[in-house]
């Protein structure tokens, strides 16, 4: 086999293997699975949603929380059809397909080569079988969906449509949030929520799905400071990725050339990560220029602007888009924490060991804690208020049963970064020193520290912070 | 006029004078406002975002991450039809509607009362007017849409549907969820997240609209539990909305009667509010018995079971919900917080003060920073420090504008409850011992205190947790 083919199979066993760990420990389960499942839908199940909350919430943290010139705003997923024409999705947010006369079949037009059609394996659309096909017709990804109790079918007012980006409901709401939040110009507006395209091909697991969370800024500045700010803004969210444990090797800059931006933007960086299918789009951060802003103003007939108190100036502000997949955040980092190793365990037998190696700030839980034994109500006891103390301040989990090791292995599996066991040491069985201390381990290098149960929250409170 | 009447127009003057407030310092805006608003869908501003991330952390943090007994689940928007099949929404969840077959209108048939066709408003829909009306019809309140790429436009299973309700991806994937976590009844699945319900009139506000989102927990036990925990519920919900600001006396229980509760439930409590438009809903604690694992069981055709070690016993167990509205809660937070009072300035003139008296734990801004002067650069400076100080820790807001007393009232109307003055003591001009050491101002109170600034945080922190 060549190299690339032998890389090729490796990748593909890794992703089965990633998909495989996602349902096995509660990350990521398929939506409506009982049913058959939803294509291009996915369920967070009790590891994935806390994973995704901590994600969320550090994005906040970081660029709405702790800085003065970002608000955030949560916007409507159902959205008025007149806001997405103005902003074009309307009328060109779609694909191109071609539908077959004989099998029914409706395919990408951009994408026939070496399809099979669904519908009858036997026949490849493209010319190579049976499949005669039509002419491209171009197909809106949006959803669709009617509103109200309108007894007419053709009713257009009764259309409404989910949101294919988050980012509309900011520039629409621009002059509300202008007026009413005392920001001046350069200021941001920032939201997190779902967003959603009717995928022709969902695929790569959650990578392309057809409902997904979307963690967006719209950074408004004057004309003169787009192109500098998208480069700051580039730097910045490059940092927020290596915070919660991207490196910035594993991620790729593209500078999208002319002619394949979008044709209002000056300026176009995808961050991609090298995911096991491939190298794949993250995030865009995109000057916009005042495109946005112009043709709300104009499709609403309330022109928006921008009055500058020192200048005497109005003016359309320009926009800076870092715009962010959140699902694709967390799925590169299941790929990036995924890691298997050889250990040697106690009795000298060599074993893997699967480990999440999830940055402490994200893992989903922080700490695991452990009695020793789970048949001494003193050590249960103990291991309890251990547990009593942490919980208002981070994610615990408390487990008695099995041995310790494996324990510690089953929290390896699911990343969380320490483990604390509660010992008869901590009892004060072996004299006053030792007394009132655990046993942490580093989920890592599994190397263990005694500390005092005081220090703990200090300590833990440090690394996840 | 009746004190009735009296009171009728006190109350909606009040709601008006809320919802400009809401609009004026951005808690709501009405969605797509500047292409003439989406009927029943609002857009959180700034503060309203802020208002509503803090209440649902709130309810994470006391329901889920301090419990071992609650896991969390965050469960896709789009729903396969099978699922809604299976749990009666397909099929009964409509309200009855009337056409008229002279204006076209369409209305409620069991509130036709007093209403007026808004297309022919001389005409009185029910008999009164020239409104010729069929006979009822179902008219089912899911949102509506296509997924995938079908040409069929009869194919029945390119439709799905918006969730009406969170549940149900709670209960399709129970069985996920008990062989991945590791949980055992009594135990709980929790979910934040938007619903969608095509009410036919969307009214009061934000209290009903077609999207709003729910905090949800599905708590599974064995069915002689199941009364005994309903009323468990009810007790700990009731805490929650001590906990956030609204006293237990300005909430009603109703104990749902016989005949009025789903046909499944052996037990409802709603949780009401008395809001300025009249007694209403904010959350049901439902004993659902086994109908939902049930239903699903059956209409997927794989049992949905529970095997319990112990007692060596298979059985579907019983559920019991409390479910809460989000926006309904801070509806019932803001018109909770607002309050007008008469004061006297400084120099004598008395003037009214509008103050959201939030508490401290939900307060969009937690603490607002104030040098004295804006053109002494020592006292912004310090100002500065003390802002780049707490905002890891919490909302702050910055203000150097207008004067003090100013500043005090803008961030009373919005609700923050600590404002803090940073003065010429402060930097040491009147003798060592107040140096370092800042006003500290009470919102509700308007009382201040000297405090040193490395005591903020702790002072805070208490405060807001």
């Amino acid at each position: 086999m060549s190299d690339q083919k032998t890389a090729e199979k490796h990748n593909a066993a890794l992703m089965e293997k990633i998909v495989s760990l996602c349902k096995r420990r509660g990350f990521i389960f398929q939506s409506s699975e009982i049913y058959g499942g939803l294509n291009g839908c996915w369920d967070y199940g009790p590891l994935g949603t806390e994973l995704k909350r901590n994600v969320k919430e550090y994005w906040w943290r970081k660029h709405v929380q702790t800085r003065d010139d970002i608000v955030g705003l949560d916007g409507a997923i159902l959205t008025h059809r007149e806001v997405l024409k103005s902003s074009g999705h309307l009328g060109g947010f779609s694909d191109a397909l071609v539908d077959c006369r004989t099998c029914k079949g409706r395919f990408r037009a951009d994408n026939l080569e070496g399809l099979q059609c669904p519908k009858k394996p036997s026949c490849v659309p493209g010319g190579h079988g049976e499949c005669d096909l039509t002419e491209p017709r171009e197909f809106n990804l949006m959803f669709q969906t009617r509103m109200g109790a309108s007894s007419d079918e053709n009713d257009e007012n009764a259309v409404a449509y989910l949101r294919p980006e988050t980012a509309q409901s900011i520039f629409v709401q621009f002059k509300n949030v202008l007026e009413t939040s005392r920001v001046k110009l350069p200021f941001g507006i920032a939201q997190i929520g779902k967003s959603f395209r009717n995928e022709i091909n969902p695929r790569n697991f959650t990578f392309r799905s057809r409902e997904f969370e979307q963690m967006e800024i719209e950074f408004f500045c004057k004309p003169e400071d787009g192109l500098r700010l998208t480069d700051e803004w580039l730097e910045e969210r490059l940092k927020f990725y290596e915070e919660i444990g991207i490196p910035r090797e594993h991620l790729h800059i593209l500078d999208v050339p002319d002619g394949d931006r979008a044709f209002y933007s000056k300026k176009t960086y995808d961050i991609e990560y090298e995911f096991p299918f491939g190298i794949q789009e993250l995030e865009g951060v995109a000057y916009r220029t005042d495109y946005d802003l112009t043709v709300h103003g104009k499709g609403s007939g309330k022109p928006i602007e921008y009055y500058d108190d020192e200048t005497k100036e109005r003016f359309v502000p320009h926009v800076v888009e870092p715009s962010a997949g959140c699902d694709r955040t967390i799925l590169a980092l299941i790929c990036e924490a995924y890691d298997e190793e050889t250990v040697t365990d106690e009795k000298g037998k060599e074993e893997t060991r699967i480990v999440m190696r999830f940055h402490p700030r994200i893992a989903p839980i922080k700490v695991g804690i452990f009695p020793l034994l789970k048949n001494k109500p003193e050590l249960v006891a103990k291991a309890r208020e251990v547990q009593a103390m942490l919980s208002p301040m981070m994610n615990v989990f408390y487990d008695e049963s099995a041995a310790i090791g494996r324990r510690y292995r089953r929290q390896d599996e699911v990343g969380t970064p320490y483990g604390v066991t509660i010992d008869f040491d901590t009892l004060g069985e072996n004299g006053d020193e030792l007394k009132d201390t655990v046993t942490v381990r580093e989920r890592d290098s599994m190397s263990q520290q005694r500390m005092k149960i005081a220090d703990l929250p200090a300590f833990l409170l440090t690394k996840i912070h």
